[in-house]
């Protein structure tokens, strides 16, 4: 790990995190340099390690989400092993958890019972719906806390039922909204001592990420629409996609001229070829643009249907039009662009080998902190015991045999 | 403000930014207690002051992202504005900009001359593309940041064109990984002293919320697909949409039984009154229910058109199926549970009237922390200068003469 991305040197977090939301919550202090130790079931660990995964494997789905930590397995059925959580508590800075309503609760490690052990702890936590919702008891998985936080209902085809947006707004959205918290949280702790309860809802976090959508309301009165690929919240032409050659599924590029900056429509006309356009009151002004949305979409897409989508996007960009290409995952993860500025890493994971990961986008100095491999389950149980707790080889080796790892 | 939200109590951020993916980062600072200073160009200020607004006002747009900030007016086109910013800096923790590539360089206000200035300072940077990305003069708007990080590529129906997640995930999305990041330098910055550099591009940070459909590529190698309401990395049914009375735009509930979780698809069938299908070959395993997907959506929407969204979900949720009714906007702001949960805030904008806003959803001790009005344009420039800097009132008149602010 580059040293200039440690920021949270000495902060030790117990993480009884899993799947998603948790986990990409600590992931992220971890990139930044905390000591993040998962403390997962010695029957499998963390559910979401099998996801997409091959029998008997961690899947790469785990592998992106739990990279730079440790593993360590505990019996949390077992008094032994609650009370060898209990002692981490109170050597910790940071508890996290996400666990179905009530369960945390009755494995006797809810928030009243760790804040008496360590009163400077940071409690968190992330479920589906907030205390005092009525759904408050309900499960809930990524698609769940898109579809009650609004994310689904202004994302589809006007007209068209809605469809789920790609991006896991409620798992890692709500994952990157609590790991700000704590990090806030962690300030206050450094400065003062205190601790914090932190919980997120995730329908609560989706909603975060549509205020815009929100502001609709101001104006029209009305919920916020499905646009296709326009935005829900403002008017404004063109702010679309159009084809491009060769014409496969993602072969499109996104041109915006900004009802704001006049220069940018002369511009995309320049860059067009359509120079003559300039000043023509079909299109000059943003409400003709509006106006006369279908002619000004034949007059771009005339254009994008003569090229590839990679230059039509350096044409239209080099010449200052907002634009970008529709790039599908593994036309990214193939761009050696990331891979030299360090977005995208290549680590070796113990067991599925070479493995091309995302790293935390934020440049630290120059470069986004380095990935290390997720763990294997319970990879780092002796090292914790003796770093947090100070135990001997000899009381390892009896809670081991008392089955509590 | 409730106390046990001010974590940042004393941070002092100078923030330059602008539109949405600075702003909505400096207001999670803010939210947390941090002192943000906008500084805006007296001519109009944020240009996202005017989106979706009426004439002379400010919009609801902007007053979701501007919170608990203070304004100040600085003309950055004049030397002694530029010397003004400079010696706030001396007295600041952080400096934030999100201007077009270039511009903070061409004012004199670079990385390097600002670390002169103050070695100790978090200068943070937004742009659309990274430094050394071959798009990295390029302008940007969240479309085009959804467009070449990939989130549009895999939202929308198979087989049809892509559509625009309806979450603001390259502006926001952008904005909640600086926040943490900033955090994260914070901390540093409190026990050591040491300052940092902090860069995001809008296209890697969309990257960063679509981990899980990248994970595909290990099993299938190849990119990952649009996929309508269900997920484009999991194969799973139910993992769907299912349309409810009265059959308006979003009466929908999303039902989900985990394959990892038999009992699920039991309770659903129980729930919808069709426990004689439990142990059916047809439905049983989740191979089985993929076969036959078809028969599966048609049990459950026979089901749910039935009955409206508000009851459908309910059933099934205390059944402990995993379910959300989809809900639209105007629906979440009308829910009161957020206003009693303090999710939602009714505030008092000084030109807007009462106004019903979204807060940062993450409880500090049960609470959300608790939403100031956004600042007028220049509402608090010689409160700033007399807090920040000392300044007379006799100078603060010079300045405002001399055309400063």
């Amino acid at each position: 790990m580059n040293e200039v991305s440690r920021c949270l040197e000495g902060v030790r977090v117990v993480d009884l995190s899993q799947f998603e939301a948790g986990p990409s919550c600590t992931e992220v202090l971890a990139w930044l340099g905390a000591d993040v130790v998962k403390v997962e079931t010695p029957r499998g660990g963390d559910p979401g390690r099998s996801t997409g995964a091959k029998p008997g494997q961690d899947g790469l789905w785990f592998a992106l989400l739990n990279a730079n930590k440790r593993s360590m397995t505990v019996n949390l059925k077992s008094e032994a092993g609650i009370d060898l959580i209990k002692r981490m508590i109170s050597n910790a800075n940071v508890f996290i958890e996400n666990f179905a309503p009530g369960t945390i609760e009755r494995l006797g490690l809810g928030y009243e019972v760790l804040r008496q052990i360590n009163p400077k702890i940071i409690y968190a936590q992330i479920k589906g719906f907030g205390t005092g919702s009525p759904y408050e008891s309900f499960l809930a998985f990524d698609s769940i806390g898109q579809a009650t936080g609004g994310s689904m209902s202004i994302t589809g085809e006007r007209g068209a039922p809605p469809v789920r947006p790609g991006p896991t707004v409620a798992d890692s959205g709500s994952g990157m909204l609590m790991a700000a918290s704590i990090m806030g949280a962690l300030y206050r702790q450094q400065a003062t001592g205190v601790g914090a309860r932190l919980e997120l809802a995730m329908q609560d976090a989706v909603m975060q990420y549509l205020r815009t959508a929100f502001s609709e309301h101001g104006n029209t009165g009305r919920a916020a629409q499905r646009a296709g690929a326009k935005s829900p919240s403002v008017v404004n032409v063109p702010s679309n996609i159009y084809p491009c050659s060769p014409g496969g599924s993602s072969d499109y590029i996104y041109v915006y001229a900004s009802r704001k900056a006049p220069d940018q429509w002369h511009r995309l006309l320049k860059a067009m070829g359509k120079a003559d356009l300039i000043g023509d009151p079909l299109y000059e002004t943003a409400q003709a643009r509006v106006k006369n949305e279908s002619l000004v979409d034949s007059l771009i897409s005339d254009w994008t249907r003569q090229r590839d989508k990679y230059e039509a996007m350096r044409i239209l960009g080099e010449a200052g039009v907002p634009v970008g290409a529709l790039f599908d995952t593994m036309e990214l993860e193939n761009d050696e662009s990331f891979q030299k500025r360090g977005i995208i890493q290549t680590i070796e994971h113990p067991t599925l080998g070479a493995l091309k990961v995302l790293a935390w986008p934020v440049r630290f100095d120059g470069r986004p902190p380095a990935v290390q491999a997720a763990p294997t389950l319970g990879q780092h149980t002796e090292e914790v015991l003796r770093q947090w707790l100070n135990m001997s080889q000899s009381d390892i080796e009896k809670m081991k045999r008392d089955g509590v790892m």
